[in-house]
């Protein structure tokens, strides 16, 4: 058993004469007065610092003292913690013994107690974790991923570490990493460590699907990869993506369940968000993310305990809404039927349409992906049962969709998108080893297939949402994006 | 919320003549009598099957029942769950009403009932999560990370997601995975994507020690890569690792505070197993998987529940044990002070000397990695403080050291090991951005740095070790091997 942090210590209720503790911890700031001085000591489990007083008559002298607590050094103490007379904290630690585990040079040390930008502390992506701001967001995002493996297990999911190596390289054309030949190294070796071309996965939602198809409900936290150069405050090269599949309870009509869909997100986002606001340490580090004055904290509670379900939309609907607005609000980009929302429609819906969450659903299938089941393919403007959830100040915060599962139907969309050829002779019918990197897929629908659905939920663009933090590049321990590389 | 799963219903208090339940799940085998067809359904919930009966007389007809309840095939079925009057269950589900969600040809599906070998299964990997034994490791797998997760909370470390992509590519050069410069795609562009060559992550251990200066105690579970073309049943090209890092509470003496590290390294590991044993359903699986005659699960349980410490010895006194027994026991590799411990030398400490797991400490500076702190340099032959854990079956299960966090002996040790130059200029020193790819981690002992130490678990190797698995290849959803990629 390891001894407490400074917030068991600071939230125990065991302060008195004789509690004497020891405590870890980096330096944020220090107070000196005649015969006593202060320091406020953290060590990364909670925004709230333990303030430590040095009397300096004792074996500490004041030199020793105020020369080795400068900031970002590294120290334990020892001694008891006591009720504070001071205001500010409840509890404070009066040093009996003090150790310095680590200096810090002042001169060197790029956490300076000034405002650092953030471009400042992406340089210094090795120590920002030091400043209270990224400290938060890590302790949010643990909280986070904690709320989500809860709610998952109370639905009986089981989690799945699908690959991240994969033969798959047509989603997203072009946007994938590969990995290289390895006949740079190897001369005798074959030119691919994998004898196909590998690519590092995209999305795990295929995977997921082959599973789904024996252990019923699936989900899983990914890192996943996009070679994309676009430099937006919602785009990484590297992040981490939750997914989920499952039996759809209902049958499938022709339009799919989606409600179900819609109400395992909601479900799924509204307990994540209560799990982190029954934490004080969480609640803390929100307001912190978001200023004193702002009601962050209040916004998610009212989000998760809302009485009614989020509103639900079609997309032929909200393009109707939007188009009503164009004349007043004029955007960019006019909505029209038959193409995507643009962001711009995407956050207008959710800030100022419904002024909170909203699906919306049931969009045209020329601007979804060929695996989501189509609704209706006679109409003019064929639609697919899919859903994107809006939030406010971010827009997309997840898109999912009951997937194709009628095997002609699906067969015929990926021939159409090239992904397995019209001519099929004999893996994919025979269930075998696949062939076409797809054809495995395709091979699922033949053999126990069932209606079923997911969705995908960009990790750090929720914890950005729930965070109030502006730029996912400050989501996220160490940001990947085009041009650099850092550690 | 989602329906009750087949797990849930075996094991609800609410079967009667009045429970009607709706289940979905894939046909594993059906037994035809004259009034009367029993299906065996599973979920993936549970390696327990839920018993489905057909009254044949009813508006079932015993064509159809036959022809649609093939092996593999995906139905949905409403009934009683009424007390079995059979033996070998305790609850059957009196079916009322049928529903084939997805057939299941038998002469293409590739999950027949017999015996299949492990590598017929690894080629239809998209399926083979169908069989009791891959799904029962699924389970496994699962409950490993819920446990892992539930002692790491209790020790108040947090999670973090270390970066896949790293400009790193040191630490066992030549086996890493590059990501390919662009240039093939983007003619234009850069020929890098990150400015500098991106490599696949080969430890998280590094990344995560930048953290513990922040957050003091840190973990995560993070994919991990190996160009690996070695085919042993211990190997994989990908893999996960459970990685962590803390400081450590008593300051390190010259030995370095080892004992606190197998403290830590020992708890968890039987948390993680008691966490499983107390769940039946994961009893069920580990006795599946080792057959009904082994006492896996007894072995598990007195290993987790000893009264005693596990037991420790250093690296020196290991290698006089096995030279003792060498000539009874005749190694291939006959042991010698100063060489590495061969793969027969740890499993025969584990097996036959300890008969359980044991802790190896303190290893010839020369064996083992730069990164960790040495003990007394002026010996003969210098020693590092580190750990290795051995366990019966398997060998090393986890390794870990106290990190050398003295400036000048990490700066010395890296000097003559290539990763810095001995010339230093500038960017170290100031402790701003790093210029060679290790600056950063020099630098970090330089700014609030403290004693700490950490360790690393094939995630694979210790599914492997608790479920009595022997190849990690059936330790994985998706197993990443040279030479082949499927899916």
């Amino acid at each position: 058993m390891l001894p407490s942090s400074i917030k068991k210590l600071l939230t125990s209720e065991t302060a008195g004469s004789d509690n004497r503790v020891s405590v870890s911890g980096w330096v944020k700031s220090i107070r000196c007065q005649k015969s006593v001085s202060f320091a406020m000591i953290s060590d990364g489990s909670t925004s709230n610092s333990l303030q430590a007083g040095f009397q300096l008559s004792l074996h500490l002298n004041t030199s020793c003292v105020v020369s080795s607590l400068t900031n970002g050094a590294c120290v334990r103490l020892e001694g008891k913690l006591v009720d504070s007379p001071g205001v500010g904290q409840d509890k404070e630690l009066r040093v009996e013994e003090l150790q310095v585990l680590g200096a810090c040079p002042p001169e060197t040390y790029p956490i300076q107690k000034k405002e650092l930008s953030l471009e400042y502390l992406r340089n210094n992506v090795h120590f920002r974790a030091r400043t209270e701001r990224i400290a938060a967001m890590l302790r949010l995002r643990d909280k986070l991923m904690q709320g989500i493996h809860s709610y998952f297990k109370s639905q009986e999911f089981v989690y799945i570490h699908t690959p991240i190596l994969t033969a798959n390289d047509t989603e997203g054309a072009g946007e994938t990493f590969r990995i290289a030949p390895t006949k740079e190294t190897y001369s005798d070796a074959l030119s691919e460590f994998f004898s196909l071309p590998a690519h590092l996965t995209v999305s795990s939602q295929l995977h997921l699907e082959a599973f789904q198809t024996a252990m019923s409900r699936v989900y899983t936290l990914n890192p996943t990869f996009r070679a994309e150069r676009s430099h937006t405050n919602r785009h990484l090269a590297e992040f981490w993506m939750l997914e989920a599949e499952w039996g759809l309870s209902a049958p499938a009509n022709d339009g799919g369940d989606l409600q179900e869909l819609c109400d395992v997100v909601e479900d799924l986002v509204r307990h994540t968000i209560a799990h982190a606001m029954a934490d004080a340490t969480c609640t803390s580090d929100i307001q912190l993310l978001n200023g004193p004055a702002t009601s962050r904290v209040d916004a998610l509670r009212s989000v998760s305990d809302a009485l009614a379900r989020w509103p639900r939309m079609t997309y032929t609907e909200a393009v109707g809404v939007l188009q009503a607005r164009h004349a007043q609000r004029s955007f960019a980009i006019p909505p029209q039927l038959g193409a995507s929302l643009a962001s711009e429609h995407e956050r207008y819906l959710a800030e100022e349409v419904i002024q909170g969450p909203v699906f919306i659903t049931e969009y045209p299938q020329v601007v979804k992906a060929w695996y989501m089941r189509s609704i209706d393919p006679s109409r003019e403007m064929p639609l697919v049962a899919c859903f994107d959830l809006l939030v406010p100040h971010m827009g997309e915060l997840a898109g999912g969709s009951v997937r194709e599962d009628r095997y002609n139907v699906l067969k015929a969309n990926m021939e159409r998108y090239g992904l397995v050829s019209g001519q099929r002779n004999s893996t994919e019918e025979t269930g075998a080893s696949p062939g076409g990197p797809y054809d495995w897929y395709l091979s699922l629908r033949k053999h126990g297939s069932a209606p079923h659905g997911g969705f995908g939920i960009g990790f750090e663009r929720f914890v950005g949402w729930v965070g109030g933090i502006e730029h996912v590049k400050e989501c996220i321990p160490v940001p990947r994006t085009a041009g650099r590389i850092d550690l």
